[in-house]
């Protein structure tokens, strides 16, 4: 399960019109790699333009973060989308950014879904197929971001690759999955554990849960997410970009970290 | 002027979550090309999605129909945007259907931007550099639909090709500009007038206006413009037809139009 | 149970700027009373104004139809809004609608929640509890058009009086409750049929169920709704009218219904 | 001109969803008055209900702001909008404002038009007569605050009352209308210039303009308006404050206002 690797993303765009949320500045320096918001749940053609651009410019990994069609709910709330609503929603925000990257030199590497829509693809099939099926559609060579689960098997079966995310700032439980935001412990607010705990995952593959027990996160931890809106979100970043470093990881994009993983399982299956 | 071969177009792909504009079944009978909604003015990811599959299946061409972000209004008011905000809602809206002429195996070959937001680019210098900069920074190989004016002008600039649109439906004033729908003559109801007007100014380059004379379109008609929204429109577009027919005036896409159009142009700068 | 007097309603006003929806103007010369849209599902503030007035101007009774903010979903869609979501929605709307009750000289005298948001709150505490607050807050006077169940309850608990609704065109289970469209028998599509049953129901009470049997309904039926998306609405219409005629059943305003009602039971009581 | 009382206001709720604009909870602190957006260019049902809430817990008095239904736009971008579509959606941004109020035991005093609608309505006639239009068939009693110009026209023509607002953070040209903040001093950003201006406009009705001329603003400075988007906001309104008890000026709500400049007229009459 050790790595020697690892990618940190953060959601990336999500102002509107004339509102500001996250300082994305601050993130852009923290950060391999992007969950860019599509105009669904948060963004604007403007916001997603400066944001790409601003990628662009620095290196960092393209990555499309499409929610439900719900502004004002920021995509948190379940929409009992039929499967089709969801696949071509996917697709719609799947093209929209990619007019940016695309005017802009750049390539779009993986697809996070966000927010509740994300979270439910991990044990709804409905959601689970509709989304990777958008994907695989406009683009087989796409990363599909998600913890294990149904999503996870989806993005395998047709033919994608995933990344296997991190909470680097969310408590865990023993099952190796986040607790909820509010359960005691769900939010970490000491950034130099939160470093220590990013080194942990990588490095063994374990993680110390909300009940106080060393417990196998269950999957590899190839990229690390940052929340943007936890308060202490650039101090966070700071940490776990020192514990890496002090722990001879390397830092770098997603398909960096998934191409030498690929090596080393090749290397292994030949030795 | 005279030319041997035209195309016919129509807005496509208008309709809205569980509303229904337009006959687009039997549009699709009569047109070889299609100008798409794109989701801001009209149309939804499921239509869009369908309407392409529609036009795939039956070897129509796909062209993409941005407008302004005004559902309630359907891009039909003038919205004071900024160069940018406009710039960036086109090149949005093109990425968006592109996704779907790409899963369906599709090619996008022209855009016509719809309503108030294509009509204003005519004379307003501002729109026409917004939209003509997203189609050149998108794809130079598109195909701008466009009357004679600022449109057309800053879309040669960029290296765009241009084709060039009659209204078949609508009447002309002295200066081969159509006048508005309100204005006496402004909506024309025979589909036999609507025919015999097509091919004339296919073949002769001029029309009668809405004042009894001959007078110039002043441009090529390349493209034919069936109105969805007419009372008649199925007995315009077969009438429209029949009278090209009878004319021996080859119904083709756009693209061959002017392919055959710049063949003819070649010839007679070699001859 | 069983009784001389009932409402007839039909949604209207579900039309939303360049779209049109329903044959509003046909309705209007069947219905006592009107579930109109308040914007947020359907409908717009021009077409709130139009409606409005229309059924001021013909005596029908106005009613809000308040849905989820969920236009390219038409409201039917359960959106896992917060209990202060749900609230907050269902007066905003409540308000918005009133406004143009204001200014035509009429009176909103009952509610009937739109879609899935209605129906999910025959069964959810949650819902039920946050639309009858909103509904309480605003108007006391507020009658709430629903079926048995937890909306019906929390109305009570509150104050508001309830108007119980049958579907006169949907089958019945054997539960007195409807099936689901795509059951079998789920539509009904013969008008004489849809005319029969509604007469049988408000005076008798009962309903033959999709399995044939003859069931009672579990409670009044004070007001039959037509669905303005059903093929043959205006038949529907037209043959309830004639059935209810031929029975001697007063069709008047929900209000009036259930007056009588009122008076009928303080007249059983007292004697 | 010179008056003995003067009314602050500043807009507020204006956030949206997840997304906060503009520090409300201190400007509360400072204001007699509210501009409260209506969920178009701003605000969503939540906000509206904390913020009404929060203006009657302390005695604020409730203003209505309505604006375009351009959220991306913040309402800053002009729509034409036919006399049916800005009256119509006026009307029913109001009622839904109204509805918060109501439930809070609140009573809505004035309307303030937000952005773009608001000041084209100063010179725009189809723009002033939709909006007074809305305001008088909705409720007689309510206070138009604008400058000089149609609007206030429009809105006496009617029958309603106009509280002229003063800018407080905004420089002045020589007519005595505020210079665009673009313009050379077109934004103030000394907290006590601010409050030195504001004592001075109320008291002697002039103001010291962009070009260093003292010039008469042309009307009364009934309402001083704050800019939650000013970088200094908070100190402007406590200078403001202070400027205003020095010179032992009443700083209270606008009714108020209105009404002792009615009794001093009426006294100079009989007098």
């Amino acid at each position: 399960m050790g790595s020697n690797s690892v990618a940190v993303v953060a959601d990336l765009g999500e102002s509107f019109g004339n509102y500001t949320i996250g300082d994305d500045a601050a993130l852009l320096t923290l950060v391999t790699s992007s969950n860019i918001a599509c105009g669904f749940h948060a963004g604007d053609p403007r916001i997603m333009d400066r944001t790409v651009a601003d990628c662009v410019e620095r290196g960092i990994e393209l990555g499309a973060h499409p929610g439900y069609p719900d502004l004002v709910g920021f995509g948190r709330r379940l929409i009992e989308a039929t499967e089709e609503e969801i696949r071509t929603d996917v697709l719609y925000q799947l093209g929209a950014l990619d007019a940016f990257a695309r005017v802009h030199g750049g390539t779009i590497s993986h697809v996070a879904p966000h927010g509740r829509m994300g979270s439910i693809a991990q044990t709804d099939a409905k959601h689970a197929r509709a989304i990777t099926d958008a994907i695989a559609a406009y683009n087989t060579d796409y990363i599909v971001i998600c913890q294990r689960g149904l999503l996870a098997e989806e993005s395998r079966k047709r033919g994608l690759e995933v990344g296997y995310v991190f909470l680097a700032d969310r408590g865990y439980g023993d099952d190796g999955m986040p607790v909820s935001r509010s359960h005691e412990g769900g939010l970490i607010y000491d950034p130099e554990l939160i470093g220590r705990r990013s080194a942990q995952v990588v490095q063994e593959g374990t993680v110390r849960s909300v009940n106080g027990n060393v417990v196998p996160l269950g999957h590899d931890a190839d990229v690390l997410l940052l929340h943007g809106d936890h308060p202490t979100v650039l101090e966070n970043g700071t940490a776990v970009r020192a514990a890496l470093d002090a722990a001879d990881i390397r830092v770098t994009g997603l398909r960096d970290v998934l191409a030498e993983k690929a090596e080393k399982t090749e290397a292994a299956l030949a030795g």
